[in-house]
């Protein structure tokens, strides 16, 4: 999209907008508009973004985005220490929380080993994990079903299991409300791999 | 969806972010991640917005947004006077612009005539456009083919047409590229309706 029509401002905006996952020179132009007419909520926004950077860090413990440190739920003495997840993403913690099934504690990867991308043991919290391992009986491995995260889940386990920890990796299968009939093989594959007895 | 889980300032962006049009909960908590693992493109985008907000005005002569005043287009000597083209959106100019076709003006009328959104013509920029109408000739109705631009468009032409003022509006009809099988029926009679000679 040709951006020379438009006022430098205008033109910078919808270029800061497009840098965004998932938004096109097309939503972008069409969200630059919106922020003109609406000068209350482009200052809200603005606002929040510079907020939200400002006061949010990642939590000394599980790396999860927090306004304090530790996070809440690594203070909480609610939560069992003896029980870990890790996940990939913070959106993950919030995911699980949801169900209120898990009570352990939690530790953010902040991405999966991918040599593709230049992502090592190194550029995640992965050393972090391994200090704070005192008195964790299970690590549960609730990262994505992709390649990238299985690698990570196996590598992982060859590091923790030495150390006797039990570490057990989230169920695949068919999600619930699935339909055999369009769900892929490897799927359907790990769905009959990870059967039990009724 | 349920901000409950987050801490507050991630919160506040989430919601700040899910106000936009087209970005729903689900978006909003994916840009808001985003924009917290990339600092860089977050101080830009705030900072971008901020800088749009305050030094983007409208034109006082043709309502466009623009970082001078007059506009450049209005300023320029090179475009004809007597032509002025009535558009909708400040985004519409630039559509225009890029078909190199049209020489003349532009007037922005931000929105169009909607009482049931209780849009009258104080709440568009109709004065300053009758204000303008020295010399002109020609006012081209460039609204979109929905009932509320077909409506503004013929009460736009009733004030205009008695000044002696040739009031024309674009042609609606097949898209270039596209196919009778598929057209609705409205826009078939529409190309019907202005069909010329070969």
């Amino acid at each position: 999209m040709d951006f020379l029509n438009y006022p430098q401002p205008l033109a910078d905006l919808i270029s800061s907008l497009a840098r965004l996952p998932g938004i096109g020179p097309k939503t972008a132009g069409r969200l630059a508009f919106y922020l003109l007419q609406q000068p209350q909520i482009s200052q809200d926004l603005a606002q929040a973004i510079l907020t939200a950077n400002h006061s949010l860090k990642k939590c000394s413990i599980c790396s999860n985005f927090t306004d304090q440190d530790p996070c809440a739920l690594c203070q909480n003495p609610q939560r069992d220490s003896t029980e870990l997840c890790v996940v990939e993403h913070p959106r993950d913690v919030v995911s699980l929380e949801k169900t209120k099934e898990f009570k352990g504690r939690y530790h953010v990867l902040h991405g999966v080993l991918s040599p593709m991308e230049g992502i090592g043991p190194e550029q995640l919290t992965i050393n972090l994990l391994l200090k704070r391992l005192k008195g964790v009986q299970e690590v549960v491995m609730a990262l994505n079903p992709t390649v990238e995260g299985e690698a990570t889940a196996l590598y992982l386990a060859r590091l923790l299991k030495p150390l006797g920890i039990k570490v057990t990796r989230i169920a695949h299968g068919l999600p619930v409300g699935g339909d055999l009939e369009y769900a892929d093989e490897v799927t359907i594959a790990r769905a009959l791999e990870g059967r039990r007895q009724l």
